[in-house]
């Protein structure tokens, strides 16, 4: 738990190699005013993405510096959704990849270079990041800079004030099986749910069951060019959702 | 539920009088581009506060407009912590503050200004200004400003990233029962307790009651200057927490 001076000592003495850097939801506007000053001067700036595709974080910093840019390291994930999370091959093929990417960028480090690792929303919630920081945190001195989270960029632009009051709230990753997620979504005020994709089905229902559906919003691409902000019982039933969306269920507790 | 279209022409059209700005969790760099530029330029700074007291949001600003301003207008809550939330006097006193809080700002709109509202952490996760605007937002053209949560600030200042894999994360107002909050603590992976202050020894014996007390840190002013980041159980009993601390409960989920 470093203290805020040993912080401001580090950013000031040039001593930080590795950024874990949070771009926030989509909107280049919506960035920090320190991850768009770490985004403009990192050495190197490294993304996730999927084989054949550009990675979403790459994609919030075009507005900043480009769509090509000679600084830029792709870290390309050996599987994403092919393989359930949960299986073992799953671990056994993201094992040695960040393995791998953390002596990566621990050699780009050593070599005198600062090093940006771009996330979508906020790095330590979910983020890939965290998988390289837990690697990399004895060896390396890292900043974490937060950012606002995609599921913020999502209830803002909704329209839809999350939690009031004493509102209790959860955040749940859409992967959970039905049985959990209807449990779960039964006893909150307001919810979250992460991660949908194919998992969109299975969350209706669950939702259904809860008594949520009526107040439940699909919200893909929060703030971006291409965001979509529906609510759930509009969509068929056979609706695509990409894994990056979510649905919200607003709170509705005290207003005075 | 704008679109993004209608949100850009608007900002464009100059057509937006009122603003809900989020600040961030206190940090000056840890504000948007968008929240900065919008604090630079609104004819109007509104911020809550107790009376005798600048507001936290406020201050926050002040590293961008200094710390007077002939723009500023005070909202001086009749009362804060000295009444539940829950008691029939408490709405009975912040009702009639609204109501005249919401003329005045739609006053100011009325002759022509943009009028911002100052938010510490995120506007639409337990903040104040939704109080405004759901009396407003019928009646003048509002932009919520979206910003990194305070939680966020504090899970990355403690160096404790807070979901992994298929965690589910419980947000939980530290205003609820000690039986309801070890309830829900018990059967959650990872936990952020807000609005602690006097609720602080509750919330500790609920941890404690839970078996998650020996995870649990606590964080105060996370990104500020008086920042004080510490494991919960090296607190003393009878800590005096500020209102606006909270304690977080960092997931142990997947890690590959």
């Amino acid at each position: 738990m470093p203290s805020r001076a040993r912080w401001s000592e580090a950013a000031m003495n040039d001593t930080i190699r590795l950024f874990g850097l949070g771009l926030g939801p989509g909107h280049p506007d919506y960035m920090t005013v320190r991850a768009r000053r770490v985004l403009e001067t990192a050495d190197r700036l490294v993304h996730f993405c999927k084989r054949g595709r550009r990675g979403n974080a790459r994609s919030i910093a075009d507005a900043v510096v480009g769509a090509n840019h000679e600084r830029e390291i792709a870290l390309v994930y050996p599987v994403t959704t092919e393989i359930p999370a949960d299986h073992p091959d799953y671990a056994a093929a993201l094992n040695p990849f960040y393995e791998a990417a953390a002596a990566q960028l621990l050699a780009e480090t050593e070599a005198g270079r600062t090093v940006a690792v771009l996330c979508e929303g906020d790095p330590f919630f979910y983020g890939s990041f965290m998988h390289l920081w837990w690697r990399l945190k004895d060896r390396v001195s890292i900043e974490v800079v937060p950012a606002v989270s995609g599921m913020s960029g999502a209830w803002t632009r909704a329209g839809a004030p999350i939690t009031w009051g004493d509102d209790v709230l959860t955040v749940l990753p859409g992967t959970l099986s039905e049985a959990e997620l209807s449990r779960r979504l039964s006893c909150t005020d307001a919810a979250v749910v992460m991660k949908l994709g194919r998992n969109l089905p299975k969350v209706r229902r669950a939702l259904a069951t809860a008594g949520l559906l009526e107040r439940a919003i699909y919200v893909e691409r929060a703030t971006m060019t291409e965001e979509r902000i529906v609510p759930l019982p509009e969509l068929t039933e056979d609706f695509d959702a990409p894994y990056f969306s979510l649905v919200i269920v607003p709170g509705q507790g005290r207003r005075v």
